[in-house]
């Protein structure tokens, strides 16, 4: 037979017996290794993100260390985040945002130092290109109904300068905690206004509400498998430009929302956010609860501060 | 006009001014927030894997200083492995290898200590369950032509006692560098065999080629950017099983290749991995080039060792 040669060879044959120490060493060697192989990138920023990337990659890996079906698991659920995106949805955003991220890269974008101006907020998902111009004091509330809301204040530098024409694009909820887009409708509780000669905008719309994130995702499937509650308080969204000065992303919070210590997506980055809505004698209607607000943006170079884009437009 | 009024009260109007000072305790803080939003995670596993990972994205996020539009990058890239991946293709896991992490894994799951088996190497993308098995001595290559190449020796315990019946799959490209289902065709040089009494394998096939990952998904746009040559060096893969013995994933690396030290996906973990063919006058066919092989598998309850899946078999 066959292997009865074989099996006269054993003694003779070489035994592949080894030995495995799986020490730190080892382990950095990998590391060393893929960031060695990754030294050949041009860019010089996309090779130090990358080695960064890395080293904490692996490091989250050996500090958990990580067993193949926990791998095998977070892999699909990268997977799946990418197949739930389209033009409507946007699942690693979201992501971002319930991990924190989204906040982090938002506080870096303030920058550092003193700056006197307005913080940031998250942009979100739900920010769209295009919603349409309404003039000073319109309603941008069209297709829905609910307690009406006053938003008013100044557009500013961070002297205090008042900054007429800046673009002021706001976009909410309506008052049953749905988006526009949710509904599959035409745009609706979202506008673009115009500051007058003297820094000021004006809108009508309705009071926001709180609301969950979708619950048809593998970010819903996390927040289940936390034990997470996965809403987010009531909010409205600004987007703020104007020449010569950084763009301004923010949100303001309706105080005393059940939710507003304990935003899924961490977007109240500070107190200074949260607004009480009440009646304003000064307001253009003093009988509608309002919030008045004035954002402070700091000029300079005209610069983008969005953490986050028109989820439509993005390209994979 | 409306905004005399306002304009008249400015002095006594809220200035909403503030300082933003962007220090470690800002950034800090909203890490620790993010924790202690999912401390009421119910599986203590789960909640020490997310902490930790939600620690090195923020760390990560820091460290570069990353910028709103490098993470729209980074959203937009994921996404796009997510949308690539299908039941034939896993950018997720391609994505893994070339950064490194799966055989962080495979380290991992070999264990500490002084452990005297034979070293994981990756599964890949190509693994496929239901190959089809062969008789002792049979070719796995039915479709394709190229210069032939015997495999054989024994699975054996760490103790150096041989393992009959265990089953050893072995799969592989062909001599042209490509996998079966890269050419959609039937299966082909893939097959798997069982171990005879005294524990010896015994397989004939082609020689196999080293090979470019997928040329066509965002993994590939990565290697591009970073100026990698994006190879794999030719190799063979194996999956070995046996009653009451870890389960082994390894792959033997054709000596010579102009890859082996430069491997895109970081698999030739040890250089124990490394075989050469040559002629073997203890082979079955001492005529034709040969790498006799033994592996060694851990005895001790049945456990897996893959890191990896059939993708097709993968949920999402």
């Amino acid at each position: 037979m066959l292997y009865q040669k074989l099996n006269k060879k054993n003694s003779k044959r070489r035994i592949n017996k080894m030995t495995i120490t799986l020490d730190n060493e080892l382990l950095s060697n990998l590391t060393n290794s893929v960031i060695s192989q990754m030294s050949t990138t041009p860019s010089a920023r996309l090779r130090t993100v990358m080695e960064c990337a890395v080293r904490h990659l692996h490091a989250f890996a050996i500090e958990t260390k990580l067993t193949p079906e926990e791998w095998l698991t977070g892999i699909a659920f990268l997977t799946a985040a990418g197949q739930m995106s389209s033009s409507d949805r946007q699942e690693f955003i979201l992501l971002s945002d319930t991990l924190g991220l989204s906040t982090i890269v938002n506080l870096l974008q303030d920058g550092s130092g003193l700056v006197q101006a307005t913080e940031s907020s998250l942009l979100g998902p739900f920010y769209r290109n295009n919603a349409p111009s309404y003039q000073v004091g319109e309603s941008m509330a069209r297709r829905c109904n609910g307690p009406q809301l006053q938003l008013y204040g100044r557009i500013l530098s961070t002297e205090g300068n008042p900054i007429p024409n800046a673009t002021v694009q706001i976009w909410q909820t309506d008052s049953e905690g749905v988006y526009d887009i949710q509904r599959g409708s035409e745009m609706d509780t979202r506008g673009v206004y115009t500051t007058d000669e003297n820094g000021y905008y004006h809108a009508l719309t309705v009071m926001p509400k709180s609301y969950p994130l979708p619950s048809d995702g593998p970010v819903r499937r996390m927040l289940n498998a936390q034990s997470r509650h996965g809403n987010r308080p009531a909010h409205i969204h600004f987007l703020i430009s104007a020449p010569e000065h950084k763009e301004l992303v923010t949100a303001l919070y309706v105080a005393g929302d059940r939710y507003i210590d304990d935003d899924t997506v961490f977007g109240v980055s500070s107190a200074r956010l949260i607004a009480t809505p009440s009646l304003d004698n000064n307001a253009p209607h003093p009988e509608i609860p309002t919030i008045c607000y004035d954002f402070h943006l700091v000029a300079g170079v005209a610069e983008g501060g969005r953490v986050g884009a028109d989820v439509a437009t993005l390209k994979y």
